[in-house]
This record gives structure tokens, sequence and C-alpha cells, in this order.
């Protein structure tokens, strides 16, 4: 190894992703971490609070921006959209930053307040790099900070791409595991209704779309998407059904051959990208103009903390599949 | 209640549409069983069998047709297709029979053979009335034999129909339960994989197209048709995104005003229609000529055995409901 | 049937075993539903707060406990305890009443203080009778006012009831799964976890153990009992590894021959009772006075309102297995 | 690193324990993939067998002994039992191997034939060393071949060791996922029932009983053993209720400082562990020599393939913990 580890802080390790930020990162070869950090848990030891982390011995911190600076290379922030806004203006500029909220994942502040909120820093919008590696990857190397996709947006993405600029009308309909919905227990997570239910919500409105749209290059009223709660805890499984205009000269898997993570499939199956940095693909061509596309990723790994350190990899010129390529598929 | 009980039999008690079918049918005010029937588990106790019957003091038969139709009033057939064609053409007009298998759904015998195999019995096909109560409830009232339909027929069927005749292009994308397999223990629902996954399979292949194409009045060029298994035990959870040329007059409300099992509801909620004999369906308009439909039933229930026995209240001139009221959704 | 129908009312409608009674009260040949209240939601409309029960008429309503007297011949309490203390005094003589809460089943109130909290009613401890049908039928038969056995107090006792008297040493480890933590979302039936998690809680401390020392005729320190949530919906599945002084000359087969709801197996498969209103039990024997039982039940039918059903009927002077017997086990 | 890379070959990789095998080895930073191995699958791409792992570029070979011997460093064999038994015999000396069947596990060969077959190479049983870290740890460093131990039979053992010697009488009621029971499907394992079922089988008669007894120094008759089906993919969850004569002197804690991956928790969740080698242990003091003892691991990594690699490590000198301290639980 011989290079220096760097140091990076996890803010907001409470929830789901910061866990599987931290999963990740213990494993990475070039990284140590800096800070686990909290508001409401500052002190706490971190394997009491989450005893699957028992044998770590790391305490939750609080600090200042200027401290988290200062003794971090990296910061990922793994916070709650509004919160990230001022964080990341605090940090941007003074130490690698990437971002996992849904704060600067848009270029346009008119969009970002339509689907969210108002912005504290529109003005940072457009210096926030998308952090979505298969689409952007230049762009990341380059970047101070990285605005990390949205889970379904990401897959949809991945799955629409190879057509951007082609597309006539799609319909999404994707299915995402109850880990998803973060580390608080809600109604629509409660066990017994659950754990054998599918259902939809926010049909058309999912704050994930404008995200789509962008890459797709597609009029919002070109898309349909349906949200779906299943019952598995990870996982997004999505169908597109599609029509183009035209067909692109390029196929995905030519678009997609330096892309490790990406594998264009005959059938897609979620149990075989759990766990992992994967996004699996597959194709089925109806007749001209109308096909079928399906996708998976672990909505944790690929759609959230994996994506984040294959991002951080891109910024610091490592490879990017650096302490990706050991996290095989649990499977079964 | 006064009226003499009727003699109900079940042939091919051993799979799990005859299970279920057991279950509706003791719970039915007018209805005895006569024969469940196995050609390889003859003799048996059905208790020692299948021990959640242990209560239940039934031996399992293997009477001839004529035995079959003396000792019954009804004969349900839940055979495998194939072996449904000659039993039925055997019973025909000798006892009221309710096919549950695919060898009469379809009234053409060149699609029949396109999706199945040879039919012996084609004379038939015409003669044995389509049972989706919903939609062609006169008919089954007079039928001497009716073919129940498809599990994934049914409930898209009850998707589209207040729109067919004006449908421009359907695309469905369904998840069913792990019941939905069969008893037989195969790599598809291996619990290891089933428990955590998604997988299309047969897309625009599926044998229940032909009976949704011929309700929705489509042409096969105009469904794209994504069945999928999804990591739960009983239930159909579909989506579909509609194009029509032009919209109906009557609403599906005024269509299935006089249908208690169907439900138009804001949204659906697989869980709410697990264990009854309920189809749920909602309708979120897009814009002029395009919505999405969403609906669920129970595959076991709505989508086989409570049809079944729905059928033969109207075969028998009973109250539709007779027997299938008392089953609420089993919730949670 | 030309009996007149009963008016039942369920307090406490919003829960799920409010929602159970329900489930099978609308199935029950003899009875007829008066109220189901709420304080909380007065006045809505069952179907709109909960749409898996959209095709009933049903209103929420919150009478005095004398308008509930008046309009009832049967009242079921599914409120949570301390608040039926209150509740089972002002409807005590007036009208059956069957109360599903803690509150009256021990008849000891220091036992009970020990264990819950203050009793505002402790005269009434002795007088309200225990209603577990299989050990307690004919005080049942002519009681005014029952108290429901816990969940996993009734599996436990039916299981060791055949034994007592003869123990010496008991350690059971019952799994339930998470219908029985109620409809209220909590940590522990968060699905992410909760869907591949087992843990254990309250070890020798669960408030279900006074109800099962007295009826197996052991003191606190014989008896281990281990909770433990298991990843399922519905049921409970119990070990118990037995210690007797002495064996008794019945068996548990004589024990129970007029019980038609205990089922004595070969061995026990929790699938086997889902949704009806059975207790299965099985006894490996081990070597003199050493055994294994095993058990299961439904904890929403037999560990709640299915009992209570139970002893409706019993109260009421019907069969005890109206109502009931048509419930088959859901399955698979 | 520096140190050259170590070829290490899976004999027999179709199975679960040989997938995960190749999980946990391709994360291994001295460790490189010789041969993966299917009598069966020869020839085949691994990938196209296993479309989870389509990324990596590996064939099924089914190379002779010799050749096995010749190209590897290690050989893992996960194989059935019975088939292990010559494999082990033929590459015992010329290679370091580990033995993941349940041949050489025991050291007595009347035992093993009561619980298994015939033994082919009895004068083997005494010179392979049972590979369970935690106990016999220096034994293992200096083995050319060792047996790993049986999932049940391990975390039984890591349970009980503290109390070894001082153990009157134990009764354990152990739960495991679906994984346990193979790749093949079988009713057991079939979706439909196993998603919400628990069932118990082989109570007493399990094969993993020896190895418990042998550790735990009990005789036979002074264990209850119950092995149960649970409706989860991976993972043991176990009870023990313990009686013993005296009480050692050393606690757990002190016996397995240092053993890192051994957790001595207040108490167990199965969740906690799922994806990691860790096992959790908790024990409850109840009184004077009765204690209640539980614990949880994946029975896939610590149960097996973790293990397995662990005793590699000790095998060729390495930290008990490389390649595994980076297996962070997969939570949730």
């Amino acid at each position: 190894m011989g290079e220096r580890l760097r140091k990076a802080s996890i803010v907001g390790i409470t929830g789901y992703t910061g866990l599987e930020l931290l999963r990740l990162l213990q494993a990475h070869p070039h990284v140590q971490i800096a800070h686990v950090t909290s508001r409401q848990n500052e002190g706490e030891a971190l394997g009491v609070l989450y005893p699957h982390l028992a044998h770590l011995d790391l305490k939750i911190t609080n600090p200042s921006y200027e401290q988290l600076a200062k003794d971090s290379d990296i910061v990922f922030l793994a916070l709650p959209h509004k919160t990230a806004q001022d964080a990341v203006a605090a940090l941007h500029g003074k130490v690698k930053v990437i971002d996992l909220s849904a704060d600067y994942r848009l270029d346009d502040v008119k969009t970002y307040e339509k689907y969210y909120c108002a912005h504290n820093h529109p003005e940072l919008l457009k210096e926030i790099v998308y952090g979505l590696p298969e689409i952007n990857r230049e762009a990341i190397k380059g970047a101070q900070s990285v605005a990390n996709p949205g889970c379904f947006a990401l897959l949809s993405q991945l799955m629409l791409f190879p057509y951007a600029g082609h597309l006539e009308a799609v319909d999404i309909m994707a299915v995402t595991g109850s880990s998803g919905a973060g580390k608080s227990p809600v109604e629509g997570t409660h066990h017994p209704v659950r754990s054998h239910n599918m259902k939809s919500y926010n049909i058309n409105k999912h704050r994930h779309i404008p995200e789509i749209l962008r890459t797709a290059q597609l009029p919002e009223d070109r898309l349909n998407f349906v949200p779906t709660s299943g019952p598995f805890t990870r996982g997004i499984f999505a169908t597109a059904f599609v029509r183009t205009k035209t067909m692109p000269t390029k196929c995905s898997t030519e678009i997609y051959k330096d892309s490790s993570f990406v594998r264009i499939m005959k059938e897609v199956s979620l149990a075989n990208v759990v766990g992992s940095n994967f996004c699996d693909i597959a194709y089925t061509m109806v007749e001209e103009n109308n096909f079928i596309a399906q996708g998976a990723i672990d909505n944790l790994v690929k759609g959230a903390a994996g994506c984040a350190v294959q991002n951080m990899n891109l910024m610091c010129g490592w490879d990017e599949t650096t302490g990706l390529d050991i996290l095989s598929p649990v499977y079964p």
C-alpha cells in the first residue's frame, strides 16, 4: 500500500446510510475513520447504541465544521435534506465533501424548491458536482464537493442513460425495500403489515423524478414514475416500459464497458446484487422503438454508501473500485 | 337454512388450489363435501397428508367420473392444464362443473394450442362458459360448466374492463406471491433466495395474456405483460400504465356497482385483500387518455378458489356472495 | 337459524385484537355488531381508517357505558391493561363482558400489582371468571364477565395443563409474531430489522408468567420463561423442556378429548394453525420424568379474539365451536 | 503486502458453503483462487451458473486430486459428508486441507458411524484437527488438515465451553435459517410455507450433538437438543437452559478475551451478526447453578466459511482475523 491513509468522517452516523458508509469505509484499504458524528448521541459509544458494532471502539462526536475540516480529508454528509444545505456550504472548499442528502443534486434552484423547500445557498448548486460516476466520471475526479444521487434516481438513470435523447415516453414501476425508509419506525415500515404487503406512494410526485428527467432528457409529462414499497429489507427492483423516437447507435454494453459496477444481464434478479455495489440491468426488446428495461441495486450500497465511496475513490485519484470490489453480493 | 345441502367434490385436493377450495367450501352454508380426490394419494387420510387439516375426518378417494357425477351436485376440477381436458369432457352435462385449469378458458382452439398444447375437445371450447362473474354474470348463471379465469388474467381484466374497446396500449407489471407456483418445491420458490428477491419471467409470453387481450379488446402487440415473482406467499399486485384512444362514458364505480367483491379504492394495498375474495382497484389519472391502474387480489381466493365458489353460487341460483362474505381480509 | 341475533360490541376497535374480533364476529351466525368504539376515532368510518374493511358500513362510536350496556348483549373489551379496570367495573352485571386485557386475569391483587400496576377494583378480581375454556369450561358457562387469557399464557397453560401438579421444573422458549406487539410502530417491529431477526426480551419477567404458574401449580422459581420476537406476523411457537416429579394417569389426548380446538399432534408446525382457532401440541418423551412439549397458536385467534368468541359461545349457551369451526387454517 | 499470495481452491463451489467461501476468499488480502470445482458443472462459467457472480471470470474445473494438490496451497472441501472421506484421505499431507463436511469432526469411529455411516479412513480420524479456533487454536496452528465444525455445534460449543466440566444438564432450542438446508429446493424450504413457519426436526437426534457433548463434557442423556427451522435466510439463534454442578472460576469474558469474533453481550439479537464472522453470546443468571445462555451466528460465515477462513489464517501463520475483520455485519 505504502500510501498514507486518508481520514474520513461520517456526519450523521446513526441513520442507515451512515452505518452503511461505516461498513464500507472500515473495509477500505486507504481510509481510516476520523469522526462519526451525531448531534443527538454525542459522547455515546457507537457500539452501545448499535450493538452490531460492539467490537468497534468508536465514540460519537459532534465537532464544529472547523474541527471536522481540520481532522478530515473527506467528509461524508449523511444528513436529512435541508439540514445538509448549510453543512455543505460550511465545508465546501475546505475538505472533500460527499453529500448524500438531496440538497445539491439539482442544479436548478426552482426545481429544487418545487420538490423540496427553500434553498439557503442557491449559488452553490452549480458548483457541487452530481456524483453519478458512470455518467459524470470526469467531473467527479476534479470535484471538491459531490452530491450523491437519490437511490431510485440512480437506478432509473443507469437504465435510461444509454437511450438519453432518444426517448419518447417512459413508465417506471420501482419497488424498494424497507431500509429505504430509514431507521425510524413508521406506519409504512411496521412489520405486521409490511412483511407481506405491496403499496405505491407519491405516484408521479416522488422527489427523485427531476434527477431522472435531466439525465434522460425527458419533459416532465413524458415520465410516469410509480415508487412502491416492497416486503424486503434491501434493494430496489425497477421495471421501465420505454418508447423511443429513435434508437441510439451505441448499445448499453458499449456505453458501460468501463463501468465495472454496471452489469448488463439477460435477466435481472434482485438477490444477485444485495450487499454489493453492482447495478444489474437487462433490456427486453419488444419491437422497433419499444422495449422493457429492468434493473436492480442494493439501495444502501450502490443507491447510497457504495456510490459515495466510488465518488471518493474518483476524487482521491484511486481506482474507482477500491474497497468496493471486495464486496461480493451476499448470496443467498 | 332449510335448503338441502348440495354435494361438492374437489378433484385434485392436494394442490394449493384444491386446499383453498376446501377451506372455502367447508365454511359455505349450502354445501357439504362429497369427494376430495387424488390419484396419487388415494386412500390416505387428508389430515395425515396435510396436518393443518388434522381435525377433519376426510379420506382421499379416486372415483371414476361416473361415480363422481353420481355422488356430486358440483365438481371442482383443480387439475393441471391438459389433464382437465378429458375430465371436463367426461363430466360436462352430467353435473355442474367448475374447471380451475386453463383448458377451457379460451374459446379459440388456435390460441389455446399456441399458448398451451393440443386440445382433445376443441368442440367444447365454445360451450364452456368463461367464469369471470363481474364480466360474464348472466352466462354463468345458466351454465352447466364454467372455466375459472387465470389469476393474473382475472386481476388484469377487472382493472381494464371499464376501458374495454377504448384502449390504445397497455403495459402491465404484476407481482405474484409464491403460492402461485404451486406446492412442489422448485428453484424459484426456494426460500433462501425467494425470501428477499424479485424477478420477472415469461415477459410477454405468459399464458394468461390471451384472456386479457380478449376482454380488453386489444391486439397482441398492444400489450406488454411482465409477470414477476415477489417475496410473499399470497397475492398479486398489478400496475398498469394505460393509454386510451377515447374515454368510456361509464366510470368504473358505475360498472362495478353490483359487484360486491370489486372495491374501487383511492389507493391499493396488497395486505388489504389477503385471505378474502376482494379485488381492490385504484385509478390514477395522469392526463387525457393516460392513466395508471393498480389492483390487488389474493391469488388463491379471488384468483382461484373464491372466484370458483362465486361461480358455483351463480350456477346454483344463490346470492353471489354466499359463503364468501364471511371471509374478511386476514389483517394483519 | 331461527334464533334471535345477539348484539355484540367491540370496545377498542382500532387495535389488532379489536379488528380480529370483528373478523370473527362478522362471520358468526348468531351475532350482529352493535358498536365498534374508539375514543380517538369517534365519528370516523371504519372503512376509511382501515381500508381493508372498506366494504363495511360501520361508523366508529364512543358511547357511555350505560349506552353500551343498553345497546349490547355482549361487550368485548379490547383495551390496554389498566384502562380496562374501570370499564369492566362499570359493565359487570349489566351485560355479558369479555375482557381481553390483563386486568382481571389474576385473582390475587398482590400478584397483579407486582406485575402490572395498582388495581382500582380488587374486590372484582375473584368474581371475574378466567376465560380459558379448555380448563375452566363450566365456570365460564355461568359467568357474567370473563377475563380472556394472555396469548403466551394460554399456549403455555394448554401445553402444561395435563401435567399440572406433577411438575418439577419447566423451561419455556416461546417465539411470537410481530402482530403481538400491536398496531403502533416501535423499534422492535421496524421491518428492516424485524424481518430477519430473533431477539428475546423480558426473560423471566414477562407479565404472562403468573397465569402459567397458577395453572401449572408451579412456584415462581421453577419456571424459566423466555419470550422471543420472531420474524413473522401471526403466531406463537413454544418449546417447553419439562421435568416432572410424577407422571399423571390421564394422558393429554384423554384430557382434551372434548376440546375441539386442541389438537394433539406428532409434531407441531406453526403454519398449520395460522388464521384458525386451533392450538396444536406435541409431546416428545425423553426419559422418565423428562419430556419436551411444543405448541403453536395464532396469537390473534386462539391467543385473543378466537378464545374470546369461544368464551362468548359458552356464556350464551351455544356450541363452543360456533362461528369458529368455519375458520380453517389459512394455508399456505 | 509484500507477501506472496497463496493459492486456494474450493472443491464443491456450487453449494451455499462453496459460494460463501468464494465471497470471503476473494476479499482476503493473502489469497488468490486456484480452482473452483464441481463434478456436475465442469467447464461451465461460474458467472453463468450463478449470475450474482457474473463479474467474475472463473471457469468451473474438475481436477484430479494430484492436480488440485499441485495447483493449490490450501484446499477447502465443501462436499457432502461421506464424499469428503476419500477426498481428505487423498489430499492430507500433500496440501493444507480444510474439510467443511462432517467426515472428520469426530475422533471416535463408533460415534461417527452411529450418527452418519461407515467410514473408509478411521485411522485418519485422530489425525485431522478439530477446527474450532476459540477452543483449539494451538492445535490448528500446527495442523496439516482441519475439520470445520457443524454450524449448530459451533454455536452451542461456544456458548457452553466456559462451563465445560461443570455442567449437570443442558436443554438447547436452536433456530436456523433456510440457507442451512442447502441449495436444493425441498419441502422444508418451500417458500409458501417456510416464509411464516417454525418447525422442529430431529429432536435429540441431530448429527451435531456428539460434537457438543465432547466439548461440553456431558453424557448423551444430559443434553436435549431441539433444532428448529425458522423463517429467515441466514443465521442461527440458540437458547440454552443450563444447570451446573459447580461454577467455573474463569468467566466467559476472561476465557474469550483473545477471541475477537466472540462478543459477550448483554443480550443477543440475530440481526447483529448476519453477514459477519461474529458469534454473540449472552448469559442470564437465574440462580445458583442455573442460567440461560443465548447465542447467534451467521450459519454460512462463523458457522461454515468464516470459521474455515479463520482456520486457514491460523494454519498459514497469519493473524486470525485477516480478511474477516473487514466483514461488518450487514445491518439492517
